[in-house]
Protein backbone atom coordinates (compact mmCIF):
# COMPACT_ATOMS: atom_id res chain seq x y z
CA UNK A 1 0.00 0.00 0.00
CA UNK A 2 1.57 3.25 -0.93
CA UNK A 3 1.02 6.43 1.49
CA UNK A 4 1.62 9.87 0.48
CA UNK A 5 4.88 11.62 0.20
CA UNK A 6 6.59 8.61 -0.46
CA UNK A 7 5.48 6.83 2.96
CA UNK A 8 4.81 3.09 3.54
CA UNK A 9 3.05 1.67 6.63
CA UNK A 10 5.83 -0.38 8.50
CA UNK A 11 4.10 -3.83 9.33
CA UNK A 12 6.65 -5.33 11.53
CA UNK A 13 6.79 -2.16 14.04
CA UNK A 14 4.38 -1.08 16.90
CA UNK A 15 2.09 1.21 15.71
CA UNK A 16 1.58 3.08 18.94
CA UNK A 17 5.63 4.03 18.76
CA UNK A 18 5.44 7.22 16.28
CA UNK A 19 8.86 6.63 15.73
CA UNK A 20 8.69 3.51 13.83
CA UNK A 21 5.36 3.88 12.95
CA UNK A 22 6.85 4.91 8.94
CA UNK A 23 9.77 4.40 7.54
CA UNK A 24 10.46 6.92 4.51
CA UNK A 25 11.76 5.29 1.44
CA UNK A 26 11.93 8.11 -0.65
CA UNK A 27 14.73 9.82 0.79
CA UNK A 28 17.39 7.04 1.26
CA UNK A 29 20.50 7.52 0.83
CA UNK A 30 20.46 11.18 1.26
CA UNK A 31 21.89 12.95 4.43
CA UNK A 32 20.90 16.22 5.82
CA UNK A 33 24.60 17.60 4.96
CA UNK A 34 24.37 16.29 0.94
CA UNK A 35 20.83 18.24 1.18
CA UNK A 36 21.94 21.21 2.66
CA UNK A 37 24.97 21.40 -0.11
CA UNK A 38 22.53 20.52 -2.73
CA UNK A 39 20.63 23.20 -1.70
CA UNK A 40 22.99 25.80 -0.80
CA UNK A 41 24.67 25.09 -4.72
CA UNK A 42 20.70 25.13 -6.23
CA UNK A 43 21.00 29.21 -4.06
CA UNK A 44 23.79 30.09 -5.92
CA UNK A 45 23.04 28.80 -9.22
CA UNK A 46 19.97 31.26 -9.13
CA UNK A 47 22.07 34.21 -7.41
CA UNK A 48 19.91 34.11 -4.17
CA UNK A 49 22.35 33.28 -1.58
CA UNK A 50 25.75 32.91 -1.16
CA UNK A 51 25.70 29.85 2.04
CA UNK A 52 28.61 27.01 1.97
CA UNK A 53 29.72 24.15 4.06
CA UNK A 54 32.93 25.37 5.87
CA UNK A 55 35.47 22.37 5.41
CA UNK A 56 36.01 20.09 8.32
CA UNK A 57 38.99 21.52 10.50
CA UNK A 58 42.03 19.01 10.57
CA UNK A 59 45.72 19.40 12.03
CA UNK A 60 47.90 18.30 9.38
CA UNK A 61 51.21 16.49 10.77
CA UNK A 62 52.74 15.18 7.92
CA UNK A 63 52.95 16.07 4.39
CA UNK A 64 54.69 14.59 1.32
CA UNK A 65 55.49 17.61 -0.20
CA UNK A 66 56.31 15.91 -3.70
CA UNK A 67 52.43 15.75 -4.35
CA UNK A 68 51.95 17.39 -1.37
CA UNK A 69 50.08 14.54 -0.21
CA UNK A 70 49.08 14.35 3.38
CA UNK A 71 50.49 11.23 4.93
CA UNK A 72 49.13 12.15 8.81
CA UNK A 73 46.24 14.40 9.95
CA UNK A 74 43.72 14.61 12.62
CA UNK A 75 40.15 15.75 12.79
CA UNK A 76 39.81 18.87 15.53
CA UNK A 77 37.02 20.73 17.01
CA UNK A 78 35.19 23.07 15.12
CA UNK A 79 35.36 26.94 16.50
CA UNK A 80 32.38 27.63 14.74
CA UNK A 81 29.40 26.32 13.29
CA UNK A 82 29.45 24.40 9.81
CA UNK A 83 27.63 27.08 7.43
CA UNK A 84 27.68 30.71 7.11
CA UNK A 85 26.94 32.86 4.31
CA UNK A 86 25.02 35.96 2.81
CA UNK A 87 21.29 36.23 1.99
CA UNK A 88 19.41 39.52 1.28
CA UNK A 89 22.25 41.53 2.92
CA UNK A 90 22.22 39.50 6.04
CA UNK A 91 25.03 37.71 7.78
CA UNK A 92 23.74 33.86 8.03
CA UNK A 93 25.21 31.35 10.41
CA UNK A 94 24.05 27.94 11.18
CA UNK A 95 24.61 24.44 12.48
CA UNK A 96 22.74 21.46 10.98
CA UNK A 97 22.20 17.80 12.78
CA UNK A 98 20.92 14.91 12.40
CA UNK A 99 19.24 12.54 15.06
CA UNK A 100 18.03 9.21 15.29
CA UNK A 101 16.49 9.71 18.43
CA UNK A 102 12.57 10.14 17.77
CA UNK A 103 11.57 11.92 20.83
CA UNK A 104 14.49 14.23 21.96
CA UNK A 105 17.24 16.10 20.25
CA UNK A 106 20.20 15.84 22.70
CA UNK A 107 22.33 18.82 22.70
CA UNK A 108 26.11 16.80 23.28
CA UNK A 109 25.49 16.73 19.42
CA UNK A 110 26.56 20.46 19.76
CA UNK A 111 29.96 21.88 20.94
CA UNK A 112 29.12 24.69 23.77
CA UNK A 113 31.66 26.92 21.50
CA UNK A 114 28.76 26.20 18.92
CA UNK A 115 26.23 27.68 21.06
CA UNK A 116 28.25 30.21 22.61
CA UNK A 117 29.40 31.10 18.41
CA UNK A 118 25.02 30.82 18.01
CA UNK A 119 24.67 33.68 20.52
CA UNK A 120 27.50 36.18 19.07
CA UNK A 121 26.40 36.15 16.03
CA UNK A 122 22.25 36.99 16.79
CA UNK A 123 23.70 39.48 19.29
CA UNK A 124 25.72 41.28 16.33
CA UNK A 125 22.91 41.09 14.29
CA UNK A 126 23.18 38.28 12.20
CA UNK A 127 20.48 35.49 11.61
CA UNK A 128 21.51 32.67 13.57
CA UNK A 129 20.03 28.93 13.72
CA UNK A 130 20.05 25.50 14.30
CA UNK A 131 18.37 23.03 11.57
CA UNK A 132 17.85 19.52 13.42
CA UNK A 133 16.71 16.42 11.36
CA UNK A 134 14.73 13.64 13.09
CA UNK A 135 15.86 10.81 10.73
CA UNK A 136 13.27 8.61 11.23
CA UNK A 137 10.60 10.98 11.31
CA UNK A 138 11.60 12.57 8.34
CA UNK A 139 11.52 15.47 10.16
CA UNK A 140 13.94 18.68 9.09
CA UNK A 141 13.11 21.79 11.72
CA UNK A 142 14.71 25.00 12.13
CA UNK A 143 15.13 26.57 15.59
CA UNK A 144 16.14 29.73 16.08
CA UNK A 145 18.88 31.01 17.76
CA UNK A 146 16.68 33.06 20.63
CA UNK A 147 14.52 29.83 20.79
CA UNK A 148 17.18 27.47 21.46
CA UNK A 149 18.82 30.29 23.89
CA UNK A 150 15.39 30.17 26.07
CA UNK A 151 15.61 26.47 26.06
CA UNK A 152 19.22 26.44 27.08
CA UNK A 153 18.14 28.44 30.29
CA UNK A 154 16.58 25.29 31.43
CA UNK A 155 19.67 23.38 31.82
CA UNK A 156 18.15 20.43 30.49
CA UNK A 157 20.51 18.08 28.05
CA UNK A 158 18.03 17.33 25.86
CA UNK A 159 15.39 19.17 23.48
CA UNK A 160 12.35 17.55 22.84
CA UNK A 161 10.35 16.92 20.07
CA UNK A 162 7.35 18.95 21.47
CA UNK A 163 9.80 21.93 21.92
CA UNK A 164 10.14 21.50 18.03
CA UNK A 165 6.59 21.75 17.35
CA UNK A 166 6.04 24.79 19.37
CA UNK A 167 8.88 26.90 18.67
CA UNK A 168 10.71 25.41 15.95
CA UNK A 169 9.39 25.71 11.87
CA UNK A 170 9.44 22.33 9.69
CA UNK A 171 11.15 22.32 6.66
CA UNK A 172 9.33 20.43 3.84
CA UNK A 173 10.62 18.87 2.17
CA UNK A 174 10.67 19.60 -1.67
CA UNK A 175 12.74 17.83 -5.01
CA UNK A 176 14.60 21.20 -5.54
CA UNK A 177 16.13 22.62 -3.27
CA UNK A 178 15.06 19.91 -1.14
CA UNK A 179 15.59 21.95 2.20
CA UNK A 180 14.39 24.92 1.07
CA UNK A 181 15.40 26.71 4.55
CA UNK A 182 15.20 29.95 3.20
CA UNK A 183 11.53 29.78 2.33
CA UNK A 184 11.08 29.45 6.03
CA UNK A 185 13.30 32.22 7.10
CA UNK A 186 11.27 34.64 4.47
CA UNK A 187 8.04 33.08 5.72
CA UNK A 188 8.86 34.02 9.21
CA UNK A 189 9.11 37.89 7.86
CA UNK A 190 12.46 40.20 9.26
CA UNK A 191 14.49 39.02 6.44
CA UNK A 192 14.63 42.11 4.45
CA UNK A 193 17.02 43.82 2.12
CA UNK A 194 19.22 46.03 4.51
CA UNK A 195 16.97 45.67 7.48
CA UNK B 1 71.26 53.38 12.31
CA UNK B 2 68.19 53.17 13.59
CA UNK B 3 65.03 54.14 12.05
CA UNK B 4 61.83 54.95 12.79
CA UNK B 5 59.10 51.98 12.87
CA UNK B 6 61.81 49.58 13.28
CA UNK B 7 63.02 49.78 10.00
CA UNK B 8 66.95 49.43 8.88
CA UNK B 9 68.88 50.59 5.85
CA UNK B 10 70.47 47.94 4.25
CA UNK B 11 73.92 49.36 3.31
CA UNK B 12 74.11 46.15 1.11
CA UNK B 13 71.40 47.08 -1.59
CA UNK B 14 70.88 49.41 -4.27
CA UNK B 15 69.38 52.46 -2.64
CA UNK B 16 67.78 53.40 -5.79
CA UNK B 17 65.69 50.08 -5.92
CA UNK B 18 62.58 51.06 -3.37
CA UNK B 19 62.45 46.68 -2.48
CA UNK B 20 66.20 46.83 -1.01
CA UNK B 21 66.12 49.66 0.16
CA UNK B 22 64.39 49.05 3.63
CA UNK B 23 64.31 45.81 5.32
CA UNK B 24 62.12 45.20 7.99
CA UNK B 25 63.40 43.91 10.92
CA UNK B 26 60.54 44.66 13.33
CA UNK B 27 58.22 41.45 11.99
CA UNK B 28 60.59 38.83 11.03
CA UNK B 29 58.94 35.63 12.27
CA UNK B 30 55.09 36.84 11.74
CA UNK B 31 53.24 36.34 8.29
CA UNK B 32 50.11 37.74 7.30
CA UNK B 33 48.33 34.82 8.28
CA UNK B 34 49.92 34.89 11.78
CA UNK B 35 48.65 38.36 12.07
CA UNK B 36 45.20 38.08 11.36
CA UNK B 37 44.46 35.28 13.11
CA UNK B 38 45.99 37.35 15.82
CA UNK B 39 43.87 40.43 14.87
CA UNK B 40 40.65 38.07 14.46
CA UNK B 41 40.98 36.68 17.66
CA UNK B 42 41.50 40.09 19.20
CA UNK B 43 38.20 41.05 18.12
CA UNK B 44 36.55 38.11 19.63
CA UNK B 45 38.00 38.61 22.64
CA UNK B 46 36.67 42.22 22.63
CA UNK B 47 33.32 41.13 21.08
CA UNK B 48 34.13 43.60 18.33
CA UNK B 49 33.37 41.05 15.67
CA UNK B 50 33.61 37.61 14.60
CA UNK B 51 35.63 36.65 11.95
CA UNK B 52 37.83 33.32 11.53
CA UNK B 53 39.51 31.81 8.66
CA UNK B 54 37.68 29.20 7.44
CA UNK B 55 39.94 25.83 7.72
CA UNK B 56 41.71 24.50 4.74
CA UNK B 57 39.93 22.59 2.29
CA UNK B 58 40.90 18.78 2.06
CA UNK B 59 39.47 15.76 0.21
CA UNK B 60 40.10 12.78 2.72
CA UNK B 61 41.06 9.55 1.21
CA UNK B 62 41.82 7.33 3.73
CA UNK B 63 41.05 7.49 7.21
CA UNK B 64 41.96 4.61 10.31
CA UNK B 65 38.87 4.92 12.35
CA UNK B 66 40.52 3.31 15.17
CA UNK B 67 41.88 6.96 16.25
CA UNK B 68 40.11 8.78 13.53
CA UNK B 69 43.63 9.98 12.13
CA UNK B 70 43.64 10.68 8.47
CA UNK B 71 46.37 8.68 6.45
CA UNK B 72 45.51 10.02 3.26
CA UNK B 73 44.34 13.53 2.21
CA UNK B 74 45.05 15.91 -0.59
CA UNK B 75 45.23 19.78 -0.37
CA UNK B 76 42.13 20.76 -2.59
CA UNK B 77 41.43 24.34 -4.70
CA UNK B 78 38.95 26.49 -1.97
CA UNK B 79 35.56 27.29 -3.80
CA UNK B 80 35.50 31.07 -1.17
CA UNK B 81 37.55 33.11 -0.12
CA UNK B 82 39.56 32.41 3.21
CA UNK B 83 37.83 34.78 5.83
CA UNK B 84 34.17 35.41 6.60
CA UNK B 85 32.34 36.58 9.36
CA UNK B 86 30.07 39.49 11.01
CA UNK B 87 30.72 43.23 12.05
CA UNK B 88 28.33 45.83 13.33
CA UNK B 89 25.37 43.59 11.59
CA UNK B 90 27.13 43.36 7.94
CA UNK B 91 28.85 40.38 6.43
CA UNK B 92 32.86 40.75 5.83
CA UNK B 93 34.37 38.26 3.33
CA UNK B 94 37.85 38.62 2.13
CA UNK B 95 40.72 37.07 0.84
CA UNK B 96 44.59 38.12 2.60
CA UNK B 97 47.54 37.07 -0.01
CA UNK B 98 51.64 37.89 0.61
CA UNK B 99 53.88 38.74 -2.01
CA UNK B 100 57.66 39.19 -2.49
CA UNK B 101 57.35 41.48 -5.21
CA UNK B 102 57.81 44.80 -5.05
CA UNK B 103 56.30 46.74 -7.49
CA UNK B 104 53.03 44.54 -8.87
CA UNK B 105 50.72 42.33 -7.00
CA UNK B 106 50.26 38.82 -9.53
CA UNK B 107 46.74 38.10 -9.89
CA UNK B 108 47.44 34.28 -10.49
CA UNK B 109 48.02 34.39 -6.91
CA UNK B 110 43.79 34.33 -6.66
CA UNK B 111 41.81 31.86 -7.88
CA UNK B 112 39.50 33.12 -10.65
CA UNK B 113 36.30 31.73 -8.29
CA UNK B 114 37.67 33.81 -5.19
CA UNK B 115 37.43 37.12 -7.46
CA UNK B 116 33.64 36.05 -8.93
CA UNK B 117 33.00 34.58 -4.96
CA UNK B 118 34.20 38.50 -3.63
CA UNK B 119 31.86 40.00 -6.39
CA UNK B 120 28.91 38.48 -5.78
CA UNK B 121 29.18 39.02 -1.61
CA UNK B 122 29.52 42.71 -2.98
CA UNK B 123 26.67 42.59 -4.78
CA UNK B 124 24.45 41.21 -2.20
CA UNK B 125 25.20 43.57 -0.02
CA UNK B 126 28.44 42.73 1.66
CA UNK B 127 31.17 44.02 2.29
CA UNK B 128 34.13 42.19 0.38
CA UNK B 129 37.58 42.89 -0.47
CA UNK B 130 41.33 42.05 -0.41
CA UNK B 131 44.04 42.04 2.20
CA UNK B 132 47.26 42.35 -0.01
CA UNK B 133 50.84 42.57 2.04
CA UNK B 134 54.34 43.53 0.27
CA UNK B 135 56.48 41.76 2.76
CA UNK B 136 59.71 43.33 1.27
CA UNK B 137 58.12 46.88 2.00
CA UNK B 138 56.24 45.59 4.78
CA UNK B 139 53.03 47.54 3.77
CA UNK B 140 49.36 45.57 3.98
CA UNK B 141 46.83 47.14 1.79
CA UNK B 142 43.08 47.08 2.08
CA UNK B 143 41.34 47.20 -1.78
CA UNK B 144 37.61 46.86 -2.27
CA UNK B 145 35.96 44.71 -4.14
CA UNK B 146 34.72 47.70 -6.49
CA UNK B 147 38.18 48.99 -6.72
CA UNK B 148 39.22 45.58 -7.39
CA UNK B 149 36.58 44.94 -10.05
CA UNK B 150 37.39 47.87 -11.61
CA UNK B 151 40.88 46.97 -11.91
CA UNK B 152 39.66 43.74 -13.67
CA UNK B 153 38.29 45.33 -16.68
CA UNK B 154 41.38 45.73 -17.85
CA UNK B 155 42.36 43.05 -18.69
CA UNK B 156 45.83 42.94 -17.04
CA UNK B 157 47.83 40.02 -15.25
CA UNK B 158 49.51 42.21 -12.22
CA UNK B 159 48.33 44.99 -10.14
CA UNK B 160 51.09 47.69 -9.89
CA UNK B 161 51.41 49.12 -6.50
CA UNK B 162 50.81 52.64 -7.74
CA UNK B 163 47.35 51.57 -7.72
CA UNK B 164 47.26 50.16 -4.30
CA UNK B 165 48.35 53.72 -3.50
CA UNK B 166 45.66 55.31 -4.93
CA UNK B 167 42.75 53.44 -4.44
CA UNK B 168 43.45 51.13 -1.50
CA UNK B 169 43.67 52.07 2.02
CA UNK B 170 47.17 51.47 4.16
CA UNK B 171 46.63 49.29 7.40
CA UNK B 172 48.98 50.88 9.55
CA UNK B 173 50.66 47.96 11.34
CA UNK B 174 49.89 48.21 15.23
CA UNK B 175 51.11 46.02 18.67
CA UNK B 176 47.51 45.19 19.14
CA UNK B 177 45.43 44.13 16.90
CA UNK B 178 48.60 43.69 14.50
CA UNK B 179 46.51 44.38 11.07
CA UNK B 180 43.54 46.75 12.08
CA UNK B 181 41.66 46.29 9.02
CA UNK B 182 38.24 47.36 10.58
CA UNK B 183 39.76 50.66 12.06
CA UNK B 184 40.36 51.11 7.88
CA UNK B 185 36.68 50.36 7.03
CA UNK B 186 35.40 52.28 9.78
CA UNK B 187 37.15 55.38 9.01
CA UNK B 188 36.23 54.90 5.48
CA UNK B 189 32.74 55.18 6.88
CA UNK B 190 29.87 53.21 5.26
CA UNK B 191 29.66 50.72 7.75
CA UNK B 192 27.24 51.61 10.22
CA UNK B 193 24.97 49.26 11.96
CA UNK B 194 21.93 48.28 10.10
CA UNK B 195 22.70 50.51 7.00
Amino acid sequence: MNYPNGLKKDRTTNNNNLCNKYINYANRGMNLEDDLNKTNEYYRNIDKAYIYKKPTPIKIVKVNYKNNEIKEGYFTTPSTTDYNGIYKGKYIDFEAKETKNCKNFPLTNIHPHQLKHLENIEKHGGIAFLIVRFTKLNRTYLLLEKDLQNFLISNKKTINIKYFDEKAYLIKEKYTPRVDYLEVLDKMGGIEYGK
